[in-house]
């Protein structure tokens, strides 16, 4: 996959009236910003340029250009079909003309990829609120991202991966109560997030994954003592895995699994990836040491991309303060992704 | 509290087939050996001392000779009315002699305690199984601190808190399944964990603790969208807890707020202590830079208990294999508050 210079990575600024278009503008005054390029809005990427340093725009016709927009240029390829006043949209408030401007971005950026002139999209915050009022038909990235890439008439099951430099986890559960959660734990519902999860790693760039899998109750369940799921879900879908080939494991006790799976300097992870059963066994770890560095990434879609591990922040939107980090993050695990060279870290 | 020097801290060596004598020999190899003696058996201990390097074992009959001890030297009060056959017992097994064993050495060391003889205990591991096959009547260590603590025909509310040099979190539910986990989230358990964590840390040296309360749900719930435990019964402990002057916020999302309480060179943690709903919200953080780091503190008793965070190990049990670094840490957290001085960390 990484035998010549990949195709540029598409980016979009999410939603105007949040903090999107200012850490879109900073990523080009970075070295992360080389070989990247937004799909987005001329006006708005040039008015949050403004915010944070004054860096020129240029439109670029089509993605090929990209190589010719100098360093500390911002390469905007202009979306289409954008509603009139997105300019007017006050900053910081929810506003239907920055939801249908977000998904446009989204929408023009996917068929990029599937054209082949992009090699993966990193995708700035959207506001749920803003695309429910633009009558956009999905509440967040992850849906539309799967009604993009459906074929045959199915859309891709897909998973929430957070990762940072030291561990990464993939949830069976995310946005649900936790009562909800448990019923979630499904065999079903486990085998898919480990199967996925596997394709995932192999496809970029680990020949065999060794994929921890946590329980869902305190010392993973103490043989039944403290709750059953392990035995009737968990376990039996880690086999299946296994049968199948798959280096799954566990079910671990949650409590010591992320702390094994950690890779850090004098610390080699036990496991590449942990597959967690709700979204705060997962984010609890991954967030420890710093939001910042935590990247999103949707694993099953049949492309690459990765999102920063925060939201639109209305409350600092359009004032120059918002921090990049993670975004910058989001776009070096996204060019790793793309060029198939995460590594097993057993051998890192 | 802290005015003259104080009585010294009574150790248990936990399951005689266990680590727990071993790790307690190396103690008195270390500089947190001094202060300290144990309660437990004279050929228990001169065993465990000869697996790892055969220091002495002093007999003491009170603990005032313990000063009369030289360093280097186990100091042992014999425990009495033990099994006879106790060294019989074989190694890494369960066996009701060492069951029996355990509990006389914690109901002797709590005796210390309330005739101002000891400071604090400091409880190595014993095995649940080992106290049921000798007829004792408490699954573990705390029910039956409580138990020895009853004043008046009542048992103090007690809860656990993990701790280590960065983080500490007191658990309202701790061995159930998740399903009852959240059913034991009611108002009055969290009002009663954040009453018990203010008055602990209060009693040991901070002035004003900054207790931050973690919600159950993904987002502390999300306004109600992922579950309703935060607006039926975490809000209103938190408000009634301030009420009572006592300085708790929340609910939190419990994937951030560790995050923000972990307190570490140049990153000064936002609370002093974190309220978790459940045992793994509290044990991945704490436990995710190291599990040997940890330390388990009993907070409501009328004593100070600490204990490692670790079980009887049982595998490796007899062969001095096993690593102190969390008994250590708990002798020296107990030494920090019984002196009463624990200090908040927005301080430190």
């Amino acid at each position: 996959m990484a035998s010549k210079s990949p195709a540029p990575i598409a980016v979009t600024p999410g939603d105007a009236c949040g903090i999107g278009p200012e850490i879109v503008a900073r990523l080009f005054g970075r070295p992360e910003g080389a070989g990247a390029f937004v799909v987005g809005d001329v006006g708005v990427m040039r008015r949050a340029a403004g915010v944070v340093g004054g860096m020129p725009v240029a439109e670029i016709d089509s993605p090929a250009d990209r190589d010719a927009v100098p360093s500390g240029c911002i390469p905007v390829l202009q979306a289409k079909g954008l509603p009139p006043g997105l300019l007017d949209a006050p900053m910081g408030r929810v506003d239907a003309r920055a939801g249908a401007a977000a998904a446009a971005f989204i929408e023009q950026a996917v068929r990029s990829v599937q054209r082949g002139e992009a090699s993966a999209i990193v995708t700035a915050p959207v506001h749920k609120e803003a695309l429910a009022a633009a009558g956009v038909p999905y509440p967040g990235h992850t849906e539309m991202l799967q009604a993009l890439a459906t074929a045959d008439g199915r859309a891709p099951p897909v998973r929430m991966m957070l990762a940072n430099d030291e561990l990464r986890t993939v949830l069976v559960t995310i946005h649900v109560s936790l009562r909800r959660a448990i019923e979630g734990v499904t065999f079903e519902a486990v085998l898919a997030t480990i199967r996925i999860a596997d394709a995932a790693m192999r496809r970029q760039g680990i020949e065999r994954p060794r994929i921890a899998v946590a329980g869902l109750n305190p010392h993973a369940g103490e043989g039944g003592l403290f709750g059953s799921e392990e035995a009737m879900a968990i376990a039996p879908a880690i086999a299946a895995a296994r049968a199948e080939g798959i280096d799954a494991s566990g079910p671990h006790p949650p409590d010591t699994v992320f702390m094994r799976a950690r890779h850090a300097p004098g610390h080699p992870g036990a496991f590449d990836l942990v597959v967690a059963m709700t979204h705060d066994h997962g984010l609890i770890p991954v967030k420890y040491l710093g939001v910042e560095h935590g990247v999103n990434v949707t694993l099953g879609l049949p492309f690459v991309r990765t999102s920063p591990d925060h939201g639109t922040a209305f409350d600092i939107a359009g004032r120059g303060l918002a921090d990049p980090s993670s975004l910058l993050a989001a776009v070096r695990m996204a060019r790793r992704l793309a060029g198939g060279e995460l590594s097993a870290w057993s051998a890192t």
